[in-house]
């Protein structure tokens, strides 16, 4: 039938789209999938999915969101951040999150820790099932991780340091397949899904399995010295810019701590532990190799060494070679044996395994390694943020949690046109949250300690915690927790570095600790300091 | 006029054959010079061409032939090897020597620093203007060297690894251009030169640009730390088994040598140093480096260290993996981590650099690396030699001759269809003179100290030094001197380290110095110990 529209009539057309990939179903059962999509689109109507969708993001900004007071730009980027981990998380339907997501073909679509390190610590506390989805990806592809450790004449599993799908990608070794960290990055998202969602039983479906071939992995990069010490030699830290060195902390710090959390689920599981023949014995060698790692320490400068003899290694000359970013311009042979480093290392080992660092040492070593790192990554200055804050010095990290978050609304790195930069995304995120929320959980705790800088008044964060919800509300004298839902009516968490009981029937409002540095703000290598975010934010006035 | 030839008769043709090749010349000037060969040729004739053929040969035999008794294989394999360094580089005409000379594809007719290490220190004292010649090729690539340099953002010049003509032509650097010791290497080639001939002219004409500019290479990549100790970190010495390393002492007694000779150069040639803007500020500071050059020492064990920490390196499990070559079997990622050797590193400084260690560090170095070494390199075997007779291990070192002078004449690495090994047959001269002849040369001094083992009766060789021409003939109780020619008649030598003074009027006789040894054989890795030559003769009887 043929209908003619007369002038002054409407036409209104509702057009539904269905959308189905996949490498390994037929062609008849995609299409089918797609046929079932229109189906219920069709029975539900447009009003129905914009309400479905609706109520989706709803629920997903009620666990999720960051308020930030103070600071528009911020605000902005630090939810434009979320929506994006969102967009590329959400429907991933265990396949890899790349580091562009599905925003562009920058790094040819390929994972990297990036997912592990930076994307799923913030999904963890905000999109839980998302992260079990990501790792269940990550385990699937075990048996081409046994393979390649066999074939690098390693035991274990060695998971690739780029993939789309399992297989290792990365052709230049120095600063590819010898960044062994990636498969503790791996371990310790596992742990933190199960110790922050209280889930076990992602560890019991395939966590465990992949927590001892891991450990496997790193009793056979590892050995003794004659005095008992336990070194991890040959290796690539996150710092790009060293490559092959010995006792790198970022990497021995997350081994050690891949050894124990091994260790510990085979306890949990010991039906799997059994079936995959770890013995009492086997697992005493991994809390033993832990407990006596190398920490290289310096003790006349009073700071860590990024690495065995990093800090007797040759100054950069930052006055001279500063063409930024220096890998294209300066070759290996320079950068490896010079104290310059591309992205947060030690650093980062502070964040992640704050633990083990008293303050002062976090604050010399912040002082230390702020003048000798370019950020040539953008995986850097969120994480520079987050330490930046803890130290003390809260306008810095402002910076670089402003850099961190408008990586790419302002294209700071000029190839936003090549992808979103997902970690750096959900570092701004992490820049905030973790920075001036004080959040860490690398203890097993909730761990919150919130000093907001000057231009943030107000900083109000939702969490998941087991099956808790938080809202963290903190300006600049005191914060207010806000727990609901949960098995329970009371969560024990640590404020400010001493237990605190929340409970569901009430708020509970506390004092914020004075943030106090030790040492002045230090310098960055010239032209490498953030961007101020106030002479950003006026160019736009 | 065509003539027959009757029944009985003869015809006697003599064809000569002349033959010329250059990348430079035009087809016109090459065809001149093959038809002035052709020309001569016919002048002189079959007979006088044979004559003076015979002539050239009688007269290096006359300056190099070595004398074995009592072991007529070796006595054979030096002779080869001697006869196939004359055939590969009297006649180089200012190319390269490759690392097959021309007898073979191997390695793609690359030279690297089997030339300046291993080839022309034999030529040096047997057909020293090869050596000149070769040492003008080197230098004629000085301008691509300085390209080099400046590529990898360094100063001065920086040879290749691997090349045909000038231009580096290795791509994988951690075993490549990281290994930058193949510049010192070049640099105590021509002061060698300098040394035993008393030829001072080389150096003025490009030898003091050469060692002026690997000097400044230097400079650029050693760096003094914060207690005033220089270091050279971030490169690959001898041993491609460890690569990517600090303070290489093999490397950084090689560097400061070049250092130090340069500094000399300059003050020899001042108006060349001036040239190049050499003053005498900066010659102070190669001396400066030179002298505050880190050699890592482990106090605990007694023994130096092939590089920062290599003895507290995982040590490699020979009892199972032990597929040779190790490098067509096991992963970098492992095998660089590891105390497993390649070829004599840490061994060949203590040839090459001889007066840096004491006796007693010599035996204990020897004994620590001897287990440790897989000799998965053919330039291993004839250093293990030298090291072995110098410490005393007199049948052990006798073996490690014997595998390499008989490398090619029994194809023990069943490769001689690639060509031969130049630098492993000029090995067999080094075995033996510098072996058990102890003919040493680092400190400027000939140095000779004979110490022969049980299955050679009596060595005889020849040594120009100087203008002096040298007959040392050393059985296992005395050694007699014979010293012709020469500007003067006298010539202070060292024998067993004293010093002795001969004189061309008459032989010299002296007892040899018994050779003791402060430590029992070395055993090597289960496989890689070297082919008893007694048993291997036997297989021939």
């Amino acid at each position: 039938m043929i209908c003619g529209l007369r002038p002054g009539q409407k036409l209104r057309i509702v057009k539904y789209l269905a959308y189905g990939w996949s490498s390994k179903r037929s062609r008849p059962a995609l299409r089918d999938q797609a046929a079932a999509a229109l189906h219920n689109a069709r029975y539900s109507g447009w009003q129905g999915l914009i309400d479905s969708q609706r109520e989706y993001l709803d629920d997903f900004w009620d666990n999720a969101d960051v308020e930030v007071e103070g600071d528009g730009e911020s605000q902005q980027a630090v939810r434009f951040g979320l929506f994006h981990l969102l967009q590329a998380s959400a429907r991933a339907e265990r396949r890899a999150i790349p580091s562009k997501g599905l925003t562009g073909t920058g790094y040819d679509g390929h994972a990297f820790w990036d997912t592990e390190g930076y994307v799923l610590p913030v999904l963890t506390y905000t999109l839980p099932h998302a992260v079990a989805d990501s790792l269940r990806w990550r385990a699937s592809t075990l048996d081409m991780a046994r393979e390649r450790a066999a074939e690098l004449g390693l035991k274990g599993a060695s998971f690739p340091w780029r993939t789309i799908r399992g297989q290792e990608c990365s052709a230049y070794w120095p600063a590819g397949t010898a960044a062994f960290h990636i498969n503790a990055d791996i371990a310790m998202a596992f742990e933190r899904y199960r110790v922050v969602t209280g889930d076990d039983t992602l560890e019991a479906e395939c966590g465990v399995t992949v927590l001892v071939e891991t450990a496997r992995l790193w009793m056979s990069i590892g050995h003794h010295d004659r005095h008992g010490v336990w070194h991890i030699d040959g290796i690539t830290g996150p710092d790009e810019y060293t490559a092959i060195v010995r006792d790198n902390v970022f990497t021995n710090l997350m081994a050690a701590n891949n050894l124990v959390v091994a260790a510990d689920a085979c306890n949990r599981q010991p039906e799997a532990a059994r079936a995959m023949g770890v013995t009492a014995e086997e697992a005493a060698t991994w809390r033993d190799a832990a407990d006596a790692v190398s920490i290289p320490y310096d003790e006349e400068l009073g700071v860590h060494q990024q690495c065995e003899g990093f800090t007797k290694f040759a100054e950069w000359d930052f006055e001279n070679d500063n063409k930024y970013p220096l890998l294209l311009h300066e070759a290996y042979v320079r950068l490896y044996p010079a104290q310059v480093i591309k992205q947060a290392d030690l650093v980062l080992a502070m964040q992640w395994q704050s633990h083990a660092f008293t303050p002062e040492q976090k604050a010399r070593n912040v002082d230390y390694y702020e003048r000798r790192m370019v950020r040539d990554s953008s995986l850097s200055a969120c994480t520079q943020a987050v330490m930046c804050a803890e130290v003390g010095h809260l306008e810095l990290a402002h910076d670089y949690a402003y850099e961190a978050a408008l990586i790419d609304l302002r294209d700071l790195h000029a190839n936003t046109r090549d992808g979103l930069h997902m970690a750096s995304l959900a570092g701004a995120w992490t820049a905030i949250v973790g920075g001036f929320g004080g959040l860490r959980d690398d203890e097993g705790i909730l761990d919150i300690d919130p000093a907001l800088p000057e231009g943030i008044t107000r900083l109000r964060f939702r969490v998941r915690w087991r099956d808790f919800r938080l809202v963290v509300d903190a300006n600049h004298s005191h914060v207010t927790y806000t727990l609901s839902d949960g098995t329970g009516t009371e969560l024990t968490i640590r404020h400010a570095g001493e237990e605190l009981t929340l409970k569901t029937d009430s708020p509970t409002t506390v004092a914020v600790r004075p943030r106090k540095s030790l040492l002045p703000p230090p310098p960055q290598p010239p032209g490498r300091e953030p961007m101020h975010r106030r002479s950003l934010a006026r160019e736009d006035s």
